[in-house]
């Protein structure tokens, strides 16, 4: 099933920008992949499947930075026994509105797939739901649960925390984690508005993929470990990312840590640090997630309303709609390329 | 009462930067001025009343855009006919969890003070609450309603659009109102943190005070109306204001949009527009407040996580907590100063 031998070749194609040797991949064969090293490294079926669509879904979407490249991330999770690839989450209603997950240590998107039916027909019925989800390790995309949302026809908002590596406006300390929001609203008949993004002028995984490539990265995405701005990614790795927007963005990433976190009831990204066994998988944390019906709360209205919104916005010239790029890769359902390097080193975890 | 004849000086005073002519006032004068104004042209007492405490809370706290500077504009929407100054709201609870009010045209304050305390109540039960806010007319800041639910010890999220000024990233033409978010977390025994920011890279009204002290604003505030970068508030009035933090401060931008408009089924920033008088008054618009229970949620050690998490982040040199500067400036009692040509304007529509 797999063609990583045959199918290498050097890639000169301008859309990749760097020369690199990739390895294709089916859409099916990436799931398998994935699956087949969660299994291979301690995981139960329901463990390894949720892991394996979300790992499948980024590189679908060509989000490679939380796809396959996480794979010895979660491996060295589960190998140093800090995730339990075995472990069943329990939900709980603590009122109408609030379900809480905890994931008794397991990767998030188990426990996400288990509360995001759940929460949905709350919301559809009472007009908002809160999924509070503790006691998992989140390495992915986070548009996946906002999205899922939208395409119930309800508003998404997710926030997660990690371990520090982003300083707060004014200081050179990190602090906060690259702190992803993510969020989603429906457009019935259209695909969805959906993203997802860092608070981090740029996400870590980014950083680390520069860093791999050599390339440098846009002055202002971080402080190098002096304090100094640089454009290396390496130094930025050793030093510490900075907000995106200045101290606007700084507040967004301070609000995203105290969702995530504080409402939770679970690690700050400066415990989670602290708390951590330094795997270098993901440490455990917490995600929230809000969930709106613009059915209810605004009335039938609602979806010629935003509609019309859409056209409205989609007819400005440059402008462009979040998830759009998503949404159209998502469409070629041929093989997609793999770094071979990273084929090889998870290929090395069966 | 008034000492607006016998407080007039030159100020040269280093912390105003400008030479300007201001007039003392307690922040009872302030409060007294503000209600006289909105008496006299047509607010019943408790239009007039709401009105006034916002606008003495912004002086109090040296939000100087969103106090009495806003006093023009406010009479303008009374004396065109299109803000109710004897408006009475409505409530009504859609779901347990979802309250709406719909202003009839009233000024916004009105409206927040009837929906907030019921929220509180929701949302101390339940966990989570939402007012959805509708035919009102915000012109005033976004910190009071956020900071209210923090200081009865719950998270607040709030957004608002306004009128379209800021382009979405990549395109020059206005769409966006300038769209603030609050966001407010309780911290018990201290001061809540507390923003209000303006999506924009400037608040209009920032822009406006630029223009009339005629200082030049930072590159990166908006585009002229050649669709050019300038750093002259006056040309970027004419033109365009552009988002904070490039496409992610535009993507928070467009939540914003969405979650005020679009979920509470209010207009647009385009439709407020489009539906406006043009008489210089905030337009026709809705607001979305939600709060979150800490308590209900993350569980009882909530409190001390939070505190330990606030000394962490006040201890990192440069850091600095959002609301601090306000709530420093609002232990001063004292007399304000104020222009004294915003004086003189508001005292010629009594």
């Amino acid at each position: 099933m797999m063609r990583n031998q045959g199918g290498q070749h050097h890639n000169s194609i301008k859309k990749r920008e760097v020369k690199m040797t990739t390895t294709s991949f089916t859409l099916q064969e990436i799931f398998e992949l994935a699956y087949k090293v969660m299994i291979k490294n301690g995981c139960n079926e329901s463990n390894a499947n949720a892991l394996a669509k979300i790992v499948q879904s980024a590189e679908r979407d060509g989000s490679h930075s939380h796809g396959l490249f996480r794979i010895p991330g979660y491996v060295k999770a589960l190998r140093s026994g800090k995730v339990k690839g075995d472990a069943l989450p329990v939900i709980k209603k603590i009122t109408p509105n609030i379900l809480k997950v905890s994931g008794n240590n397991c990767f998030a998107p188990l426990a996400q797939e288990m509360g995001l039916k759940e929460i949905v027909q709350i919301t559809k019925k009472l007009g908002v739901g809160v999924l509070s989800l503790t006691e998992i390790h989140h390495f992915a995309a986070l548009w996946p649960e906002v999205e899922y949302l939208a395409e119930n026809n309800l508003v998404g908002i997710a926030c997660t925390a990690y371990m520090p590596s982003v300083a707060p406006a004014g200081g050179n300390t990190p602090f906060f984690g690259t702190n992803p929001i993510a969020f989603a609203y429906p457009i019935p008949g259209k695909n969805p508005i959906v993203y997802d993004m860092a608070t981090a002028a740029m996400a870590q995984g980014e950083v680390q993929i520069a860093a791999r490539d050599e390339k440098k990265v846009p002055l202002g995405t971080g402080l190098d470990g002096d304090g100094k701005l640089t454009d290396d990614p390496k130094k930025i790795l050793e030093g510490v990312l900075l907000p995106f927007g200045g101290y606007k963005g700084s507040a967004i990433a301070l609000m995203v840590e105290l969702l995530a976190a504080g409402v939770t009831g679970e690690n700050f990204s400066y415990e989670a640090k602290e708390n951590d066994n330094g795997d270098g998988g993901p440490p455990q944390g917490g995600e929230i997630i809000i969930a709106l019906s613009p059915e209810i709360i605004g009335g039938s209205g609602w979806s010629k309303h935003v509609k019309d919104f859409y056209s409205r916005l989609s007819s400005i010239k440059g402008a462009r709609i979040p998830g759009e790029r998503r949404h159209k890769n998502r469409l070629d359902s041929g093989p997609r390329e793999i770094n071979t390097n990273l084929v090889d080193s998870i290929n090395s975890l069966l």
